[in-house]
Formats: structure tokens, C-alpha cells, sequence
């Protein structure tokens, strides 16, 4: 009698049946930290394709085209050899482009990439880590990661700076400004920030994912400050959230050190490739971001004409309280209407939603739903 | 007066100077252990072109033709979204080829990416790890970031595992048997494989980067006992080195733990899609992994001819020791005629060189030079 593929399968499983009840009483040898956390939840990547999706802050418009040129020229016969452990093509072009040395640039598999290899290499159940509250929710995950403690510095409810800031961070080993800051998408008047780089006793990292939206950035104080490092990716003003492209700009002996926590080949030879020629096409992107500034702005007015409160945004994404202040109730009316935007709960953000800046066809749409639940007065 | 660049740059670098100079006292917000630490020293990747490379266990052939096919088909303005956070459609294909689920399998950005995974989620300053001597360098180094002891059990001379292994790994919570093992190449009998994974009273983490050049593996062992994971990579039977894929296979609650410890987007987009469809053509696998064995042999019977000690061999290179006994001679003089292999320094390993198995052409050409430094008998 010839086994069909399926009846093999079955004897498989009765012959390995005595054995796996053996050992079938699940042990955990996890660090009490990971048994004890939930992980962190990454926005929505919905599978339904006629959805305008609003939500996890990516491009409406494509990479560079030159981007795409490039990938229909790759060999990807060379796909078979280790890429460079250093990524050094690419680093070179990140340090032209900010007028720096390739000692002062790491390259990581996106930007979670570098914060990640932040945590490890500052902070540990002896060293906290104070970041804003709100701001990105990773970063709390990555302290509990270490076993490091996280103060959390909230804002004012204007969600500016508190005053008493270095002195409530004053125990940190390594402290993390958001800016723009996420979810609520404004910036910090960078006297504060100079301040802050000058007094903080520690590492200070500036996240900038979304700087490439704002009328500034921080990238002087890298250069200027030996304990300061600056944080950027490709996933948002580059438009290559799937690529998986982040870097960070510091003092040469910081760069070598985090070069020593990161994975040995953590960014891959497609990726360096094809990132090093998104961020030569500047062009490109300073039209992108115009776009995306002149979207930001038709949905902010469009918005506040049907009494929303807008926090200023100089991000690509806004964060939007409706006139009922019910952040919620939006979210899910949204999503009926095929919209998906993010909402996030608690006491400080739950009457806003976070929109990220689509195509103006999708804001116009986006404003039309919002008037027909909030009629303007 | 218009300024040219140049004289703008020094203009801006003499105002900065007084803050530089402020700030430019450089103070280590390091971990002691970051600053104490060398590092993981990847094998070289020469830029010189017309060299063999044969020193860090790259495939010589290109990976699959459905590879080739599928990148000329990818629509690249899908890089402006995200990819899967967990990489289901992948792991969903890795399942089917193992007979697992989804929920037993992980993706890494490269097996480095798992390693770094496991050693983060199972290994900390009171959780030992107990590893090879000598195996891959890089678990002292992961075991080192983590500040957890690492345990070295010693091989016995001929490179087989010591009676006691287990006696002496007992305080450990992770063992990792890297099977075969690099960088002798010899593989462990699947009994004592078994008797482990009974008796270890921890996570048994079997590292089979070389287990398609084997004659056997250990993902049955992964099925049957909640305390094993076995992790694969396609860097070598792939031929995908530069593309940057591992994966693990484990219980369902040691994968879902281990989640929690990955970065949210750690496997980019076209990697997804490129794996999948390298490891959707196992014909191919079978057809490489073949003529690489032959060529194995090749080269085992050719450099046994000459008087070399040749390690037995399950994987796609040979740790091989010249009739004089000296490596680091042996791999300076291939060196001058272009090839490159790997040294590796130490009482135990110093006596051989590891080589990569070539092309036919290529094992040729070294063998020839072989021959030129030690005449056959």
C-alpha cells in the first residue's frame, strides 16, 4: 500500500505523540521581564486594499524614482555574498549629506534598529532612561527589554516642554527627545533644546523620524555636542517604511561604540544600495515634503473649520481633537467610513486621533466624513 | 562679498569652535561592559575583484532563478509601506516546509538577528550561557552585551562533544550546540542530540547554519520538545548572504516570547518576498547543496593527498590542517596567490585553516598552490 501524503503526516504525529506528551509540560526559561511584558503593538497593517490608510505615518507618494531605475539594474547574483558589514557606500553618502565623517554615522535596520542598539549600549537596571510622555510607546518596550527603568517626563497639556525638565531627568543615563514628537506631531523651540544638550548629564537622543516635515532640525547639535545623538529613517520622508532604513549621527567615539551592540551585517546590501539612492535624489524629497506640507495644511484648515483643535504639527501626520473631544468615537466612524486612522487611549491623548498626511484626494475625502459627523457651525 | 562653500564651512567651523571646545571633553555614557568590550570582528569582505573569496562560507553559486525572476517583477513603490511586522506570509511558507505552523516559526534579519533574539530574551547577569570551544565567536560576544557569563565547553581533541557536557553545562539557561559546528565543521551524533534536549534543564538552542550540507538535522527535535529551538539561516544553502535571513523554529510559547524581544519591522519587505521564494525552490536547494558536496570531496580528497588533517565534514567548507601544522603560514601564502580563507588564531584551532567550498575551478586552482607548497609524498 503506497502512503498518501497525508497519512504519512499522521503516522508522523502518532509516532512523535508518546514523545511530545513526555516533555508536553511547557517550562518557561524566559527572563521574568519578557514572560511579564506584552510586547509592543505596531500599527495596523490592514489587508483590505480599497482602505485609506492613515495610520502608521507612511508616504502617500512613492520613493525616488531613481530608486526604482537602480532596482531593475541590481545584479542579484550578488545577493549570494555577505554586504558590507559597515555599510560604509552608504555611510559616506549619509555624512555628505550632513557635512560630517563616516565616523560619525551608523547605519541600522531601521531607525527602531538604532534606538534598539541605544538601549543596549546606555541603559541597564542600573542606568534609567527618561523619554517624553506622551511619545513613541517603543521606547518604554526597549527599557523593559533591558530591565532599565523609564521615567517619563510629560508634557505640558499645551504638549510642550515642562520647565523642570534636566531636573526631573537629572538621574537618567540617557535621555530621549522626540522632535517632532509623536503622536501630537509639534516641536521644541530649539533654545530648549540647546539648553537641554548642554546641562543633560548623560546621552541625549534626538529622535528626528519626522524632522525631514519641520522648519528645523537638530543635526548642528550632533556635530557640536559630544553626548548628543541624532536619530533619522528613510520610512517616512523617503517613502521606504518597507525598506527598513534608519541612521544616527553622533560623536565618533559614540558611533564606535554602538557599532559594537548592532548585529554584524544588520542592514542588508539591497537596502544599502537602494537607500543610498533615495537619499541622493534631495530633490525628490524636497518635493515630496513640499506636497506633504501643503497636504498638512488644507487638513488642518479643512479641520478646524469643522471646530477640531490641531496641535501644530511639523510632522507628516497631525494630531486632531473632534469638537466633542471623543478621539474614540471618530476612530471608529472613521472605520466605517474605510478610513483607518490611529487613536490612541489614555487620559492625555484619548480626545485626539492621529491622521497621517495622504494625497489631497484623501484628505478632501477625509474632510467630507468629518462633515458629515460634525456639520461646520 | 559673495562666500563660496568652502569659506562658508570654515566660517561656520570657527563659530562652532567655541562650542566644541566647551563640550569637547569626551565622557563614556557606556554600559562598562560596551566600553570593555572589542567587539565581533565579521570576516573580511575584500573589495579587490579578481581575488577567490573562499573565508566566509558564501555560496558560490547565484540563489534560485525564481529569485531573479521575482525581483524583476516587484512593484517598488510598495516600499513606502510597511512590511508585515511579523512576517507571516514567509513564515507561513518556512512552516510548510518544516510541517509546523505559522505560530512555531520566527523570522530574523539573518540568523545574527535570532541569535541576538534568544540571547536577550534567555540570558542575563543570572542566567549563564553555555556554548562550544571553538564554535561561532559570536556568542561570547552576544553572551558579553548581555552581561551574563558565558560557559565554554571544550571539545575533545578529535572536535567531538565531551562526555560531561551536560555535568558541565548545568548552571547554564541556555546551551547552544551549533550543529555542524563551526568553524571545525564536524557534526554530533543525533543520540547524543537527543539526550540533550531530554536532559538539559533550560532552552537547548541548536544552531544548523550548515544543515542542508548534513546528512541529517534536528527539526524534529524542535517538534518534539518544548525546551529546543533550531535556527536556520539562507546565507548558505540560499546563496542570500547579502539579503539577510534567518529563521527559528520552536513552541508555540517560546515564539511568541521571543516576538516580544524582536524589533516591530526586523525582516524588511523584499526580503519577505525574496525568501519566500528562494525557500519555495527546493529543487534548486537540492541541486546546489549536491554539487557543493561533490566539490567538498574534491577538495577533502585532494588536500588528504598532499598530507593534510582534514576534519569529517557536514557543512560547505573544511577545517583543514596542513602537514606542518601551521594555519596562520598556510594562510599568508594562499593569501599571496589570492586566496582567501580564515585563520583562526589559538592553541586549539591555530593548527588549520577553515575553507569555503568553491566552485570546482576554484578548489582546483587551490589545490594546484596547495601542491606547489607541500609536494604529495
Amino acid at each position: 500500500m503506497t502512503l498518501t501524503a497525508g497519512a504519512l503526516q499522521s503516522e508522523l504525529t502518532a509516532k512523535d505523540k508518546p514523545a511530545m506528551n513526555k516533555k508536553n509540560k511547557y517550562i518557561s526559561y524566559f527572563r521574568p521581564t519578557i514572560d511579564a511584558m506584552d510586547g509592543y503593538t505596531p500599527g495596523e497593517q490592514p489587508k483590505i486594499l480599497n482602505i485609506i490608510k492613515l495610520n502608521t505615518n507612511e508616504n502617500p507618494y512613492p520613493p525616488s524614482p531613481k530608486v526604482k531605475q537602480l532596482f531593475g539594474n541590481i545584479d542579484y547574483s550578488r545577493l549570494r555574498l555577505y554586504c558590507e558589514p559597515q555599510a560604509d557606500g552608504l555611510r559616506d553618502v549619509i555624512a555628505g549629506l550632513h557635512g560630517v565623517k563616516r565616523e560619525n554615522v551608523i547605519a541600522g535596520n531601521g531607525s527602531d534598529d538604532i534606538l534598539t542598539i541605544a538601549f543596549r549600549a546606555f541603559t541597564d537596571s542600573t542606568r534609567p532612561v527618561a523619554c517624553l510622555n506622551p511619545t513613541y510607546s517603543l521606547y518604554p518596550v526597549l527599557a523593559q527589554l533591558q530591565g532599565a527603568e523609564c521615567m517619563h517626563l510629560t508634557l505640558n497639556n499645551d504638549f510642550s516642554l515642562p520647565d523642570n525638565l534636566l531636573e526631573q531627568a537629572k538621574k537618567a543615563n540617557m535621555l530621549i527627545i522626540t522632535r517632532p514628537n509623536a503622536p501630537t506631531g509639534n516641536s521644541f523651540p530649539m533654545a530648549k533644546m540647546v539648553e537641554i544638550c548642554e546641562n543633560f548629564n548623560g546621552i541625549v537622543l534626538i529622535d528626528e523620524a519626522y524632522a525631514d516635515f519641520a522648519d528645523d532640525n537638530c543635526i548642528e547639535l550632533a556635530k557640536r555636542y559630544n553626548n548628543v545623538i541624532v536619530s533619522r529613517t528613510l520610512s517616512k520622508s523617503y517613502s521606504m517604511a518597507g525598506l527598513r532604513l534608519g541612521y544616527a549621527i553622533a560623536a565618533e567615539p559614540v558611533i564606535t561604540g554602538m557599532m559594537k551592540v548592532k548585529d554584524s551585517y544588520n542592514v542588508d546590501m539591497l537596502t544599502q544600495l537602494l537607500g543610498a539612492e533615495a537619499l541622493s535624489d534631495q530633490e525628490y524629497l524636497r518635493k515630496t515634503v513640499l506636497t506633504i506640507r501643503q497636504s498638512r495644511k488644507r487638513l488642518i484648515d479643512g479641520l478646524q473649520r469643522l471646530g477640531f483643535y490641531i496641535v501644530p504639527s511639523a510632522a507628516n501626520f497631525i494630531f486632531a481633537a473632534p469638537p466633542d473631544k471623543n478621539g474614540e468615537r471618530l476612530f471608529k466612524l472613521l472605520r466605517d467610513h474605510a478610513i483607518i486612522v490611529r487613536y490612541f487611549p489614555g487620559e492625555f491623548t484619548g480626545s485626539y486621533i492621529r491622521i497621517t498626511i495622504g494625497t489631497d484626494e484623501q484628505v478632501d475625502k477625509l474632510l467630507k466624513i468629518a462633515g458629515d459627523i460634525f456639520p461646520a457651525v
